[in-house]
């Protein structure tokens, strides 16, 4: 009935996160979790979310890229938003100095990756840290990725679990970069939350603590520090929790009020 | 890459809870666990629930209320709903006999407080504590009370993470009490969960053994011990598995049959 | 504030599952957590899922099944689909070679059961391992069934739990049975997931590796490897993850483009 003990006492293991698509209704996520603790039960799994869109890449690319600053270093990074999943595309893992990312080769990455130079890569041809030699067609997340990044999490080094591969061969997912001008940054909408909440691609060391406010569609919203700054139902700017210039309603939804979408071209102005 | 670890073999640690309206489809919870385990990574978090109505500070109250009691002496609860983030209400800890609280002053513990008398509380303005001495206006849970929380479940005593706050001083959300009168008690639903059972809060130990129903507008509601007491799609009234009498409908909606809204009064008929 | 450890240090601990489907709105769930730190704050729990729809017996019974092989050895799994609590239904828990099972004698694990062959069932009459020995009429969840589990997992032997019963009286919840015939194999649709993949009782181990097909309703659904080997929007039978012969749509619902339901009939064709 019991399991020896793996790991030595005066270690604390590196947690494991997950992000996917899969939901929460099935039992997906959970199959994942029990493949890990096959290899390791003794590791600590934090969920991200698995309410990524189905196969929305630039969501699982924004949200995985504001999670990762927050976890300590080491920590082992599971993305699998994985459109390509039994086809060429390759699976990956990456070493960075703060953490490993383990998931396809199909930009989920990205965003970290543009602030924080990835030390190695490799793609996941090591069938002996898999969970079987015969993976599903469907469901690497359960056979190929939750089991590397166990190991990695227990200790196995990166040139162990794949063939290293050249970081300069990632597939890459950019945004539109922001463009800076006299007047102000063009920006564009890259993520909007659960809430409503829209998310533009303009960094918050952009604004100045003086009067500022965003151009969207034909709306002009001021630029505040707290939702509490307004009035209930009026729009505001703000620099969100991650960083970015955001766009909100105090108690109510900016995407709705404003009639915003993903991609949308936003202007900020200094005023 | 490890981590040195920082508790002793003989300790165990407490467990920390979550409760947020934040959701789960963006990584808001997952950064707060992140934060959590920056400080202390052998920590145990448990997640109440993340789906508490956006700002319904009542559904919040009732929910912490009600998990409260059944978890360890020590564990420390972090509950944030918020709707006043970033102005001048105060951020607070509580330490009671069975557990710690952390969460903004706005009366999110008040159900607990109605039960269970505090040893003391403080308000958290000792920076040292937070994630980061310029904490996000927008995500306090993040930036103060996940941390403070960890590091009050990893042993740092209360009074470190601010300064004594009197226990009179603490903000209250009270509900209309409960009138006992000749013919039974008066009563009001203090909330309705997801399936559209209605509680009231009118205490179960209120009930006796013998033959009683429940008035809810033009309805008459037969008190039983079980859903299975009646036929599918039938009324009933119980002692609900939180302790309050509750109106429910089996393998239905009592809120949706009834018409029932949060605040309604309802009347216990002793017959 | 501090517990003392229960386990000792050279052993791991077995890992307890959770499965039901009181959602993740309220506390149910949260509660639960706490009733199993009572009792060892040192456990690892995973969530299966708690989504399961409202008293859907045969979602449960799949979940768990699919879910029960990716376990190391000696987990607990605890699964509280519950239409008859308070009833005269047992209350039950089953020692297999792969692991426990902790739940109401209403079939949940028939899945399993058809699988693996118990070692031993008992009722679960001994109040000392109930959270209470008053327990609530509507939660035995977190009255008998997570307690006792904690307590399987923590390492009391099942017939501490309670009296032996003969595996032959367990409640079944049998599927109609798969049907070969020389142009093929007659099966039912046994789930559908979030996604709307409809999968059918017929095994994958029944597929030749040569050209296949199924037939649901009017619809003829050529068999395929991945979801890349069809267009987006197109139908495409498959072995799922799970091991079952599937029907999909790439980037769609299969359900809702092929009008399927649950019990409906499907017909495997060697072409």
């Amino acid at each position: 009935m019991r399991i020896p003990v793996i790991f030595t006492l005066n270690d604390a293991m590196p947690l494991l996160t997950l992000l996917t698509d899969f939901g929460e209704r099935d039992v997906y996520v959970g199959v994942m979790k029990g493949a890990i603790a096959q290899i390791n039960p003794a590791l600590t799994i934090v969920d991200l979310t698995h309410q990524i869109p189905p196969q929305n890449l630039l969501a699982a690319r924004f949200n995985v890229m504001n999670a990762y600053p927050y976890f300590p270093a080491g920590t082992v990074h599971v993305a699998v938003v994985d459109p390509g999943v039994g086809s060429q595309r390759r699976a990956i893992a990456l070493e960075l100095p703060s953490g490993f990312l383990v998931g396809p080769d199909n930009g989920i990455f990205s965003g970290i990756l543009e602030r924080e130079e990835a030390i190695a890569a490799v793609q996941l041809d090591n069938a002996r840290y898999w969970r079987t030699p015969t993976p599903s067609a469907t469901f690497h997340g359960r056979d190929i990725f939750a089991p590397v990044g166990a190991h990695l999490a227990s200790g196995v080094p990166l040139r162990e679990v794949g063939s290293t591969i050249a970081l300069s061969s990632l597939l890459r997912l950019p945004l539109p970069a922001c463009d800076r001008h006299d007047s102000g940054i063009t920006g564009c909408v890259q993520y909007i939350d659960q809430f409503g909440n829209v998310v533009t691609n303009i960094p918050g060391e952009a604004v100045p603590s003086l009067s500022w406010s965003v151009i969207a569609g034909t709306a002009s919203i001021p630029g505040k520090r707290t939702y509490a700054d307004v009035d209930k139902g009026h729009p505001l700017a703000l620099i969100g929790s991650h960083g970015w210039v955001e766009i909100a309603v105090s108690n109510g939804s900016a995407q709705n009020q404003l009639h915003l979408n993903w991609g949308d071209t936003v202007e900020l102005v200094l005023t």
